[in-house]
């Protein structure tokens, strides 16, 4: 399972407050809480910073990688913000996120040929935002053709099947997971990715929700996701669920967990 | 979601003691507390009364109806204190569980027909406990068109594709969830259930992996579990499980469960 830690988003109000007054220890202390929870990298997003988003997302990379090897996870549709931070970046890094939009698409391509990031790709076209699971694989296919086509290695591509508040739309849990476990068995060498907290947007006890989507997403064949590491018990469900969907070889990783504390969750 | 609750199981040390000292006021408020916290119907077994099986579980039945009109689930293969308590038991009772066991299937069929009650059939078969999905499914194929040619409605056959402990096994929870996804979309008209606190029988932590093992089969289409219903926890992700997976208009019954506390839990 492969792990982003999402906390590094400038929509957090302190996260924004920190970005502002270039706080470089709270930000790093985030990345680095983060990777000690479990994380592989972490996203950073300064979206909120429309103006200034080139220089803030520079400065998050370089604030965070200054005296660590974490790879970052760019949160940007920013073609300018993204070319100044890829060069910046040591290492190799992900573009969190291209579209099948095609203004989106005709932006990004360029960067992802020369610096040659993982790539989460958002099942979105220019018609509007997808509803159906079937609308979702099929921009999602599309997606996978294209990137393929350009160049893009399969195992470096990350595919969002496109999580959307219940609190919309009753069914987006339901159309999420059937495209999902369309999409994982029509290209089972694709990475299939989420941004988990999108779907308890605007829903009271939105750990609740957040919690038990991951592990109905892992059983639909879900292998990466973008989640809050410092969850705890979010993270005891990732685990528990692994070895439970046949994952862990004499549940050693579960008993492992229990062993260290990390399955010590009331309730 | 059909929910019958566990509780009343003479494995269970209190349990034990309770039907021992023919406690009735202990196994009464077992069955209304689980009826209070959710439970449709409430399992009763006296297995551990192997002389005395017969008579313990009539007077289980006599108890707890004796001023409720609670549904049992027998837990039981013995056809002796089957006849008798279902005999006794007013409105429908449910059976669990028969097997394709030659011996299992004929001791009982006759009582399933006379009695009319509803059926756990459990995917089991004279060749031994059934590793895989697929022999699984085979066996809960032949459960379904045998208990059908029977005479048994499909609506009241409830299918258990066996739960087997995780750590005897640790593609256990695999093999069960993949039996439950082909059977329930073979059988569309069937139920499918199980006895949940199988899987996590040697392991520690065991509400944890029961809670998560609850949603992931949920996820694979399971429409009525045997559970505990006072594990407040495991209440909480089977109704939010519901709502993700579709299964609740405008997430009506989430907002009220909130409301009511239901999902004030930690962790």
């Amino acid at each position: 399972m492969f792990i982003i830690g999402e906390r590094i988003n400038a929509s957090r109000k302190n996260v924004a407050e920190a970005l502002k007054a270039r706080d470089s220890l709270f930000i790093r202390k985030e990345a680095l809480n983060q990777r000690k929870a479990g994380a592989h990298i972490v996203d950073v997003n300064a979206r909120l910073f429309a103006d200034d988003e080139v220089h803030t997302l520079k400065w998050m990379v370089q604030t965070i990688q200054k005296d660590s090897d974490l790879s970052l996870s760019l949160d940007s549709v920013n073609a300018k913000a993204l070319a100044q931070a890829l060069s910046s970046h040591k290492g190799r890094a992900m573009l969190n996120s291209v579209t099948y939009e095609r203004e989106c698409y005709e932006k990004l391509i360029p960067l992802i040929r020369e610096f040659r990031p993982r790539v989460i790709a958002l099942c979105m076209a220019d018609d509007g935002v997808p509803k159906t699971a079937g609308e979702r694989f099929e921009i999602g296919s599309r997606l996978v053709e294209k990137l393929t086509a350009g160049g893009v290695a399969i195992e470096d591509i990350f595919i969002d099947p496109l999580v959307l508040p219940m609190s919309m739309d009753d069914q987006s849990g339901r159309a999420f997971l059937d495209a999902l476990r369309r999409l994982s068995t029509a290209f089972p060498k694709v990475n299939t990715i989420c941004g988990l907290s999108n779907i308890s947007y605007g829903l009271p006890a939105r750990r609740m929700v957040n919690q038990t989507f991951l592990v109905a997403a892992l059983t639909e064949g879900l292998n990466s996701v973008i989640l809050d590491p410092l969850d705890r018990r979010m993270m005891a469900n990732l685990k528990t669920a692994e070895t439970l969907l046949g994952k862990d070889e004499y549940c050693s990783a579960y008993l492992s967990a229990f062993r260290e504390g990390e399955l010590e969750i009331e309730g």
